[in-house]
């Protein structure tokens, strides 16, 4: 049973619309009025974070990825709990935990710590509260709409190689900000957003799926690290920057670079005309 | 650092009451006047799940123990998320988890899944919305109040010795049941409740210590699934029943049988009246 099929069954045990959060970055339960976003991310050591990464790393990302999720739906945080297998070096661990928590007001509510040898894996669950609805998804990209992205990509790529330097591309490889404002900000403006985990185009491909319709990127007009490695830093994960579609003559709150437009389906992503698919190699699948 | 010192810094980073959840069995958060539930639970293979476990069952244990958490707050399930480790059976994780979730009218709101080698680890978050305020904890048992239990001790424990026969026994162990029925109708008429994970003497100490007062055990009426092996069924976990204070005169709406009875503090635990404490060796630590 390969993963889509699992999540395919998964999705068979769930007809409500919640379930969708199993193949979107996010499920919202309504309680009490309030919209509530919930997101969980699990890391594995040697798979999504290297063998010798820094514990206070491994805790920075593991917070960091969820607030990520919860940037992508314009929710501000209420909470995380949080899964640690014992090990070594638990106080750095800890002390990661710390700062994340701190920088970003997220109060640690749970969780829990377990005991075994092997492979280390975390988890971390992070509830947050929606501040404009609809809530933003990954399902909402109109025909005519324009492409926006924050930032620049392949910045964590580039720290890859630079570990430990504390340049700003380590600290993007590294510690990861969640765009909590940002998303905030963004929510009103635009018709369907998610953050970019697993590279540009192919969370690009994933919205276009989700939504049904075609997306026609620019390359040129594609904010890269390295301009030289422009077609690694479309493909490469860890960006956490935010990808949204919106009115072309949308007055934005956040700094972004349009880089294609949207039009009628079927699913398709265009990059300068070119038909890619999953099978192009477009990103980080894990 | 141990798992205490590790828990005891994590608690340091959080002061707020939420920050509890850490030595709970549950996070409470107020959301638009209603109170959530939130618990987190690993498995993890080897440890907490045998080896050879089937995956069906593993999944059922996966969210029960979750759901049992919920139940010991008298809340009512909202939804669940889960993190899958990828590898063999997962349909029969998948049938597991529909039987669970279907059982439990359950909605399966999200989760993730990852792929690696090794040792196998799963993650549930279980939400519930409490059904009574204040919602039980493990911090309100008062002097004078009764102790009670639910059902029979040791059933777990029995049926991993006949497991696969099907019997009453290898059901307690493969399909453990959250009360969640007993701990909607129970909260109204509580002091302190929790769920017994870990076994009766080590959960009941953890609820004398955290409402700092002396419980006093009555071995004799202690409900046990095989008297000959009385003092493991007092020890073992996995049975998930409901420990709970409450007047001893009081009214209970569920079959519950009284153990003993809360005296002043100094945080004690005594059986028979023979002191017990963690080095005794009073239950299933992980």
């Amino acid at each position: 049973m390969n993963e889509s099929a699992f999540i395919a069954a998964l999705k068979a045990l769930a007809d409500t619309p919640a379930a969708r959060g199993l193949d979107d970055d996010a499920a919202i339960i309504e309680i009490g009025g309030e919209q509530l976003v919930l997101t969980h991310d699990t890391l594995v050591q040697g798979v999504h974070v290297r063998e010798d990464e820094d514990p206070a790393d491994i805790a920075w990302k593991l917070v960091a990825v969820n607030l990520s999720d919860l940037a992508a739906k314009g929710a501000a945080p209420v909470g995380v709990l949080v899964s640690h297998m014992l090990g070594d070096a638990d106080e750095g661990f800890v002390a990661g935990l710390r700062e994340v928590l701190e920088t970003y007001a997220t109060p640690l509510l749970g969780g829990d710590t377990v005991r075994a040898d092997g492979r280390r894996v975390w988890g971390c669950t992070a509830i947050g509260r929606a501040t404009h609805t609809p809530v933003p998804d990954r399902r909402s990209a109109r025909a005519g709409d324009a492409i926006f992205v924050t930032g620049t990509l392949g910045r964590a790529m580039l720290g890859m190689v630079d570990r430990g330097s504390g340049s700003a591309d380590d600290l993007a490889y590294r510690r990861p900000r969640p765009l909590l404002a940002e998303g905030r900000a963004l929510a009103p403006h635009v018709g369907a957003m998610m953050d970019i985990s697993d590279g540009l185009l192919l969370d690009s491909w994933r919205m276009a799926k989700a939504s049904d319709v075609r997306f026609h990127l620019d390359r040129g007009a594609i904010p890269v690290a390295d301009p030289e490695r422009a077609d690694e830093c479309m493909r490469w994960g860890d960006d956490y920057q935010l990808l949204f579609t919106a009115s072309p003559d949308a007055d934005l709150p956040v700094p972004a670079t349009r880089i294609g437009t949207v039009a009628e389906g079927p699913a398709r992503l265009a990059l300068d005309g070119a038909i890619l698919t999953p099978e192009d190699g477009l990103g980080y699948r894990h």
